[in-house]
């Protein structure tokens, strides 16, 4: 028998390695699950991966108070019965639970706002890690630093837990809309938005008693910012889209949900509690599945919207007490 | 026999050995402790010191009202049945109850903003001391006043009681992004910087009604501060950190969060409610030992993680009646 050459532990950790892993995934479904018996209702319905994380963000609002990393235990547990990807959550800017998930074997860390964010002011510093990120956003700033920063991988914030799609599509539209407006901008156009894309980098300044400012961030200074900044508009510009997988998330209820995302254009669909605070999960998780890949043919959209009980109860933004789009930034 | 000589009789009282005992907490987990048992669990569990007070700050916290230092039998009885150093809470500027605590023989005194303040103007006066205090700072400026008025060790506030690491972590961070700023400054800079921490000094002149302001303080003329406040700057400077042993607090409730701490260069931790409300105290002190003494060994905070069980539930900053972190300047 001959050796076999196995290229991926040469490019273990590389951005190519960890953005090709979020490509695999791509027109699929990845699904919020809470323990082993959801991530097989997953699995079996088609998702091609799962979120492993200790409530759904539905019940993570109704709860309240400080939602962290979920037990190590929880997630080995989904790790070994599960032969689809496993994801799992770490607060905003929280390396030490990061670095933990890490540890623990997940596939993908998702840095998520629907954890109650750790560092007021700056997200993990992903490049340093071996295993990829996804990382939420509401508009192309939001994106193209966390790009910057090492996600392999983006979706939309939307508003997780609310069953109300219309965050999601707003995130959608405005990142959409971002990039077609650079794709007509001139070279001082581009270079305004450049500095925008920075200012999410200077907030600490903005909370010191002190007038002089140090340039230094946890991704390196403001001049190499400006520089990577640089690089992924003009991939953003000449790919007229994110150089990275775009998912869409937060407030996915129905089939129909998920394929009115997939024509906006999104490379595929988290649903969080849309499939485990329904009425029959096993058959929600198959029918958003099956809408998701046929987004095109209103016939299976249709067929699908007709298998489903029941979708979870919904709130409407507005009455929020907590936006988790808010978080980060 | 020959006499020994004890040096540090010569000592005692002095800033050299006030420091020098903070110093020997380095790398290590204070914890908060209410009672004699809990002492045992915190010395069983390998913390450096324990912190005696009546209510751990998530019951001052929902009950809410005035807390005050503890009952003196309280602390005594927790004195005589613990080998390790045992501190205690005075409220921010009340000498009477300071002296009470020297007299008790505690170890260390913790001039704290999870007691109400009982003057909104200035602190104690801790250079007319033996016993050495630590105090709270959720910024540069707060810390260099501590240091100036004689505190022995620095604490970042974060905020107690919640479980929320936020407020930690943005204290840590505008810690160091100040630090990094004076490194970088000119001399002109330098001088604001000291007169931007002498504001805190003025806030009793801002209350008058008269125009004119006497230069006094309790610890001595503006003149007299200017000049300790710049000596205090060089040494930070040429440090490129605080001139004393700096712990973080407020908000940790997992190993994960004690290990992001150290991450982010503090020298070690207070835990306050985070171990006794959680469901398993025992086992959550150990793991949180565990964790701060090998932060870089993310296979250990791992491991620590998984021997915890459920952690003390937490509360959002965005909905507390009152801030901690708030209390004195």
């Amino acid at each position: 028998m001959t050796k076999k050459l196995d290229i991926t532990k040469f490019l273990h950790g590389t951005e190519l390695l960890k953005r090709g892993f979020a490509k695999m995934q791509e027109g699929g479904v990845i699904m919020d699950v809470v323990n082993a018996e959801q991530a097989h209702v997953a699995e079996e319905s088609g998702a091609v991966a799962v979120m492993a994380l200790e409530r759904v963000p539905a019940d993570i609002r109704a709860n309240g108070g400080v939602a962290r990393m979920s037990h190590p235990d929880m997630i080995k547990e989904i790790i070994e019965t599960t032969s689809i990807p496993v994801m799992a959550k770490a607060r905003i800017g929280h390396e030490g639970e990061a670095r933990v998930l890490e540890t623990l074997g997940v596939d993908m860390i998702d840095e998520s706002e629907v954890l109650t964010p750790a560092d007021p002011f700056f997200h993990i510093d992903k490049n340093k890690f071996d295993v990829p990120f996804v990382c939420g956003c509401t508009n192309l700033p939001e994106a193209v630093r966390r790009i910057v920063e090492g996600a392999a991988m983006i979706r939309t914030k939307g508003e997780a837990g609310t069953g109300n799609i219309v965050s999601a599509i707003e995130h959608a539209r405005l990142v959409k809309n971002e990039i077609e407006a650079l794709s007509i901008a001139n070279k001082g156009e581009i270079e305004l938005a450049v500095d925008k894309i920075l200012e999410g980098y200077q907030k600490l300044q903005e909370k010191s008693e002190f007038a002089i400012n140090p340039k230094n961030t946890p991704f390196g200074n403001l001049d190499h910012l400006h520089n990577e900044v640089s690089i992924i508009l003009d991939e953003v510009i000449s790919k007229k889209r994110l150089p990275v997988v775009t998912f869409s998330a937060g407030g996915i209820a129905t089939p129909a949900d998920a394929a009115l995302l997939m024509q906006h254009g999104m490379d595929g669909v988290f649903v969080g509690s849309g499939i485990f605070k329904s009425a029959n999960p096993e058959i929600m998780a198959e029918a958003i599945v099956l809408a998701t890949h046929h987004y095109e043919d209103a016939g299976i959209v249709a067929k699908a919207s007709s298998m489903m009980e029941d979708a979870m109860p919904g709130l409407e933004i507005e009455n929020l007490k907590t936006k988790y789009q808010d978080r980060g930034y």
